[in-house]
C-alpha cells in the first residue's frame, strides 16, 4: 500500500483534476494508474513529470516508442524496479513487443548486467575510443 | 589497471588465440579490447562470454544492432559500468546513433531512473495488466 | 518468509534478551521489529548492530532525528530495499514528516536518481571544487 | 571525456544561452558546470532539467538547502555517481556542512546500505505500520 | 506472475524438453524451477543460460559449490533480487550452510555495503597494492 | 581526492591514535590505508568501524579469511565500489586466490547478476524451498 493515500479521480480539484483530466485525453486511458495517484498527493511533482513524460516517451522523436519502452524495461530490470518492470512490459507488448522480442531483450539486459559486473570485477581499463563530433 | 596482466595478441595461445583470431575476423578489429584481453587469464569464462556476444549481439534477430547497443548504453549507464559506458556509445554511434538518438537515450534513461525510485520510494503497489498469451 | 525462523520474544535469553530489553527501554516499543528478531539468529551481529544504531541514530548529534529518517527512507529508495522503505517512511512520519515534506523528499530523490545516470550516461568530467580544510 | 563534445558559454545561443544566463544568474556562477555543457548538446533536456533543478533545488519549501544537498549526497553516494558525489559534496559544504556533520551523514548512509541488504539478505518480511492518513 | 506464461514439463518439445530432461537428470529434481519455465519461452537463451550455469556451478573446480552458492547469495542480495535470495539461499542451506554460517554471510555482505558507500561517499582515492603476477 | 584532508598517522591524538596502533598491530601494516585515514575525520566511526571490521573480517568463525575476502569482491564488484574492488582484490590474493580461482569467482559473479536481472525482469514468482529450522 502506498505510503500516503492515493488521490482517486473522483476526489480530484484544480491542479490535479487537470493533469488528470489531460492523461486520460492524452494516453487514452480508463483509469489513472496507480503512481500518478500516489505522486497526486503532491501536486507540483504531479504535473512536473506528467510533463516529463509528455516531453520523453509522449511526442515522436528520433526514437521509436516502442525503442522507448524497451529501454524503460532495461532500466526498471536493472534498478529492480517491480512497479515499473510491471508497467512498462505491459507498454511494450502494447506497442508491438512479442515474445521473442522480449527473450532478445532479457538476453541483451542479462549480457550487460554480467559483463558490467566482469569488466569492473577485473578493474579493467577503459579502451580509447573516438569521440562524437 | 586490471587485477591480472591481460594476455596480449601475440602471446594467445591455444583456446585464447581460437577466439582472439575468430574476434578479429567477425568483428573486423585491429586489436583486442581490454576487457577480452582480462578475460583470457580464464579461458574457459573467455570462450563463454565470446560465444554469447555471438548470439546476443553478433546474431541478426528481431532487435536491430543499433537497439542492442542502446540497450547496452542503457544497462550500463544504470550500473555506472566505466568500462562498458565507454565502450557501447562507441559502438552505438559507429552503429549510427548521432548527438540527438543520445539526448533522446538519456532522456529516457533518466527519467526512469527517476520514476523508479519514486515508484520504490512511495511504496506504490502495482497496477493490474494482461498479461502476454 | 525470513530465511531463518524468528526469535521471538519470549524465547530470547542472554545476549538477545539483554538486546530485547534495552531496545523496548529505549525506544519505548511493544514489539521487536521482524528485522531484530531475524539478527537474533546470530546474536553478536545483533548486538553489534543494536550498539551501531544507538550510536548513529539514537543519539543526539549534529542532525537531528527527522533528517536522518528522511536520509534513511533516500538511501532506502535508492537500494530499493522494500523492510527498510517501509520502516523509515514510517519512523519518519512518527518523527514529523508531513505528506509536503514527503513530496520534497520524493522530488529530491527522483532528480538525483536521474542526475546521477545522466551524468555518468555521458561519461561527464568532474569539475574541480575547493575541498574542506 | 564527455561522449560528446560540450557546449561551450561562448558558443550558445538560442535557448541553451536563455539557459546559461539564467543559470549564472540564479546560481551567481562564474562559470557553467560540466554537466549542464554536456546536457547543452541536447537542448529540450538541458532545458527541461535546468526547470526541475529550479523547482526541487532552487526554491525555498519545507526542506532546507543544506537538508536537500546531504540527500542529494546519500542517493548520490548510493548510485556511486562520481560526477554528483563530487558536485553535490562541495554544495553541502557550500551550504555550511562541517566535517563533523558530514561523518554523521556517512554513517547514516553507511549504515542503512548496510542494513538494506541485511533485512533483504534474510528476507525479512515488513512489519506493519500505520500509514500517512 | 511472470511476463509470459510458463512452459510446464508437460508441454516441452525440441530444444526446451532437451534441456528440462538433462536438468532433472544433473541436478536431482522433481520439478523446473519457475525461473527455467520463463526463460523456455525464448529456447536459445534456456539452452545457453542453462549451459551455463553447467559450467560455472555444476562443474566441480577450484571453488567449491557451497562457497559459490554463498557468492549467489552475496551478490543476489545486495542486487535485491528477490527470486535468486530465495533460491540460493535454499541451495546454500543445501549444500550445508547452517544458521551461524548464514550470520557470519550476512555480515561480511552488510559489512561491505557499508564500507563501498562509505569509500564512494568520501571519495577515497585507491591504495596502491601489486598486482597478480 | 578525498572530500576531507585524511589524518596522516603523524597526525594521529587520542581515540585515532589508538586505533591506527592496533591496526598496525593486528594487520601487520606499515601504513594506514586512505579509507581509513579518511574515516578518522569522525573518530566515532572510525572506531566503530575498525571493531566491526575485527569482528567480521579478523575474528575466526565459520567462514575462512580467503571466503571472506571473495564475498568482499563479489559485494564489491555488484556495487562497482573503485576502493574496495582494489583493496579486497589484492586482500583476496594476499590470502591465496590465483589467476583460476579469480576466473571462477568472476564467472560466479557475471553469471548472477545476470540471472538476478532475468528473472526480476521476467516477473518471475519465487519457488517454495523449505526454510531453515
Amino acid at each position: 500500500m502506498s505510503t500516503v493515500p492515493m488521490v482517486e479521480f473522483e476526489q480530484a480539484t484544480g491542479l490535479v483534476k487537470e493533469v488528470y483530466d489531460d492523461m486520460i485525453a492524452t494516453r487514452k486511458m480508463t483509469r489513472i494508474p496507480n503512481f500518478w495517484k500516489t505522486l497526486a498527493t503532491h501536486p507540483p511533482t504531479l504535473a512536473s513529470t506528467w510533463s516529463e513524460w509528455k516531453a520523453v516517451m509522449g511526442t515522436p522523436g528520433r526514437l521509436d516508442r516502442l525503442t522507448k519502452e524497451m529501454i524503460a524495461v532495461a532500466v526498471s530490470t536493472t534498478n529492480r524496479s517491480t512497479y515499473c518492470v510491471n508497467a512498462h512490459s505491459a507498454a511494450a507488448i502494447k506497442a508491438g513487443m512479442d515474445k521473442e522480442m522480449l527473450g532478445e531483450l532479457m538476453a541483451v539486459i542479462g549480457f550487460f548486467n554480467k559483463v558490467n559486473r566482469m569488466s569492473d570485477g577485473y578493474q579493467v581499463e577503459p579502451d580509447i575510443f573516438p569521440k562524437m563530433e
